[in-house]
């Protein structure tokens, strides 16, 4: 088995996104047994100016889906960002992941050296494929679910870090 | 370019935790300018059974130079996690910074059948190398930096995304 730009970037989003929509059935779950409104979690941020628990999910849904359509030269799926419930948040995780998994490794194999460009706010980039999975594409989806972990944990809902990491 | 063992690990360690060095230096500026105590900001966590900000850039550091060095069957050098200042943890950053960066890539390519065994509290897991690396270590990784990075904008210091992706 070889490291490949399939290895080192589909299973993982799926693994991980695996992970999130479990966090979130522990989060519904914490929040029936102690009579907690969900909503005073997908809200919540860590400071006025970070986005909320659902934007962290929907981040890290956009950029798991944009760095497989993009490395294997496929339309990126548009998805509406209207999610409010943990239930709507799940299956924004579950659509994303059916998406990553659809692909197949020849599709992302090779892709090392590919210009992939990206609209980040009012800038253009470009870099390479494996610059944009490694330097910016994995730092970024871990960043969103770790701080979407962090909101739940500072919420009180009961996780360790295992249940981020899961079995992989 | 291809993908290899050393590009996936390596790199991407030193680039964020420079990173890193840098998110503590905002702080620094930012406890100067408010006259905040910084262990206010060191000591503190997102949850009462979560770990510290000093902890979570020493786990940082660990998982980044225990991955070069388990890769290339060198003894994981050890460090006595008695940092407790932001000067004292941007030396950490930095040592493990030179460590990690004395890494030549034929060192660490060609290890992703090599098997790893790591000790996760009481359990023993052994892992083949591409496993390790990809689906516990760089997970782990940056889940500890940002979640560095969300005690820090918790508690006011101004930081954006890019502060903590670079320029990769």
């Amino acid at each position: 088995m070889n490291i490949s730009m399939y290895q080192a970037s589909a299973p993982r989003f799926a693994n991980i996104l695996k992970n999130l929509s479990a966090l979130l059935d522990k989060a519904q779950a914490h929040c029936e047994a102690k009579k907690i409104d969900p909503s005073a979690i997908t809200a919540d941020r860590l400071y006025p100016d970070m986005f909320p628990f659902t934007r962290q999910v929907q981040i890290a849904c956009d950029t798991a889906k944009g760095v497989v359509a993009r490395l294997a030269g496929v339309t990126v799926p548009k998805h509406e960002d209207t999610e409010q419930t943990l239930d709507e948040l799940k299956a924004r995780i579950a659509i994303t992941v059916d998406f990553v998994r659809s692909f197949r490794p020849e599709q992302l194999d090779g892709t090392e050296d590919k210009d992939v460009t990206l609209k980040l706010g009012q800038r253009e980039v470009t870099w390479k494929g494996m610059q944009y999975l490694l330097g910016h594409a994995l730092p970024n989806f871990y960043f969103h679910v770790a701080t979407a972990y962090g909101i739940l944990r500072h919420n009180g809902v009961p996780l360790g870090k295992r249940d981020y990491l899961g079995n992989p």
